[in-house]
C-alpha cells in the first residue's frame, strides 16, 4: 500500500506567509489491463487493489459475470525495456470456455481515471446490455438509512484521507452495513475496485445493496451499478441528466445531493419508504 | 444552448419533509469525434461548443497545432437509423497536407467525460510529445494575482451554475484577465473546449497564460496544458503525484488548493514572485 500516496516538497502560501514543507499527494500511475496477454486498455489509477480494478472493469464491460469466469489475475513483467516488473500491467486469464473477446470491442475499449465508458463504434452502443435486471429488486430504503451512509463512508475512508485528492466508493447492505470501500484518483476506478472485490468473492449480482459514491453520479457510474446488479446508487453530489435517464430506464433508485437528512431522489422513488 | 441543462421532476427530502418539484440537471450526452469521416472516439459531454471540444481534443493528442490545420468542423447527419442529425457526431476535416492519422493511434484513441488520456499501446506512450516547450516561458505570477482567479472563475460561471454538476476551466492572461471560460460534466472536456476555442482563434501556443480548473489536477490535465503551450495550471483542489511530476518535468508551474489567499505550489515555484 506504500504507493497509495506520495510525499513531495511544496511551497505553501497562507496569507502572505510562505514556507516549504512536505505534502502528501494521492498517487496516480497508469495501469494497462490485458486479457489473455492482449492489451485492452490503459487507465490512470491509484495503485492498490489492482486485480479488483481489472476484474471490476471487465464486469462493467459485460465480459465477466461470475468469479469462475476469471481463472487468474497477475502482474506482468516485461512492460519496461529492462524487463522489470512495474506492477502497472495486469493480465487476466479468462475461463477458456467463454466466447472469445469481440475484436470490435477490443479495438475501441477505453477507460480512464474517472470514466469507464466503452468506446464502441456506434453511439447507440454506449448502453451495455446487462445480464441482470435490477427493476424487480426487493430492496426498500428509508430516508433515515440513506442519511447515515455518507458519514459511514467518511469514517471508512478516514485512514486514507490525507490528500484531499481521492474519490471513494462503498457498497452497503440493505440494512446499511458497510461491505467494502475503495478509494482512487478516479471515481470510476473506485467503483470498479468495489465491483471487482464483489465478483471475486462470488457476490454478483449484488441484489439488495446500495452503492455510495463521494462525488457526482454520471451515466457511466449508473451503468457500472446496473452491470453489477446493484439496485440503488447514492451520490454526495449532482447526477447528470443521462444518469437519471438511465437509472429510470433500468428501474434503479438514484439519490443525489445526499447530505445529512437532505437528499434528492431522481429515479426509482418507489423504493424509498416515506412516513405517510 | 438549450441542452446545457435538463429539467426533471425530483423527490426532495429535507429533514423528513418531502416534496416533489422540478430540478435542473447538467446535460450529459455522448459525442462521437470523427476525423475525415472516420470515427476516432466517443466522449460523454455537456452539449455546446462541440467544435471547440473536438478540435481541442485533437490538440491534446498532438494532431492539431494551429487554426490552419483544421479545414472544417461540422455535425454529421446519419448517426441514427432514420438519418436525422442528433448533433452528437462531429466530423473534423484536416488540412490534406498533414500526415495521415497514425492507425495505431486511431485504434487506441479514447476519451471520456473526465479524462483525455490517449490509450496508446505502451505505458511509455502515455506522455505525448509536445510541439512547444513551456519551460522558458517568461510568465511570472504573484500570490495576489493567483488569489484573484478563483473568484473570477466563479463569477464567469455563475450563469450556468444552477446544477451543481459542472466542472469549469478558464484561461487567464498574465495580468489575470479572463480570456475564455467553459463548463462541462467532464473536466477534461472543459479544458478541451478552452483549448479548442484558443486554437481556432489562432492563439496557440498559449504563452504567458494561466489555465484555471474548478476541481483537481490530474496527469492528463497537465498534459493538455503542455500540449497547448500553457506555462501555468492552477486548481481549486489537489493534484495527483503524477500531475506534479509531469509539471516539474516540463517546467510548468502547478498550483493546487488555490482558495483565497491560500495555495500550494507543487512545481515551477521559480515563476512565483514572493515579497522577499
Amino acid at each position: 500500500m506504500g504507493r497509495v500516496t506520495a510525499r513531495r516538497k511544496v511551497l505553501r502560501i497562507r496569507d502572505g506567509v510562505v514556507d516549504q514543507r512536505p505534502d502528501t499527494l494521492a498517487a496516480e500511475e497508469p495501469m494497462e489491463i490485458r486479457v489473455g496477454g492482449r492489451a485492452l486498455t490503459i487507465t490512470m489509477r491509484t495503485p492498490g487493489d489492482d486485480f479488483d480494478l481489472a476484474v471490476g472493469f471487465l464486469v462493467s464491460e459485460g465480459v465477466v459475470r461470475a468469479a469462475g469466469d476469471v481463472v487468474a489475475a497477475r502482474y506482468c513483467a516485461g512492460a519496461t525495456d529492462d524487463g522489470s516488473n512495474t506492477y502497472n500491467v495486469v493480465d487476466v486469464a479468462l475461463d477458456p470456455s467463454l466466447p472469445p473477446l469481440d475484436v470490435s470491442l477490443e479495438r475501441n475499449f477505453y477507460t480512464t481515471s474517472s470514466c469507464g465508458l466503452c468506446g464502441k463504434a456506434s453511439l447507440d452502443a454506449v448502453r451495455t446490455a446487462s445480464t441482470w435486471s435490477v427493476a424487480d429488486d426487493p430492496l426498500r430504503l428509508t430516508p433515515a438509512l440513506l442519511s447515515a451512509l455518507p458519514e459511514r463512508l467518511r469514517e471508512a475512508q478516514r485512514v486514507f484521507d490525507r490528500t484531499g485528492g481521492l474519490h471513494a466508493a462503498a457498497l452497503f447492505s440493505a440494512t446499511g452495513e458497510l461491505v467494502v470501500v475503495r478509494e482512487d484518483v478516479g471515481r470510476h476506478n473506485a467503483v470498479d475496485k468495489v465491483v471487482g472485490h464483489a465478483v471475486r468473492n462470488g457476490l454478483l449480482p449484488l441484489r439488495e445493496s446500495i452503492l455510495m459514491v463521494s462525488g457526482r453520479a454520471s451515466f457511466e457510474l449508473v451503468q457500472k451499478a446496473v452491470m453489477a446488479g446493484i439496485p440503488a446508487l447514492a451520490a454526495v453530489s449532482a447526477p447528470s441528466s443521462l444518469a437519471a435517464d438511465l437509472a429510470e430506464e433500468n428501474g434503479m433508485t438514484l439519490v443525489g445531493f445526499l447530505r445529512g437528512a437532505s437528499m434528492n431522489v431522481y429515479a426509482g422513488a418507489d423504493r424509498v419508504l416515506l412516513d405517510d
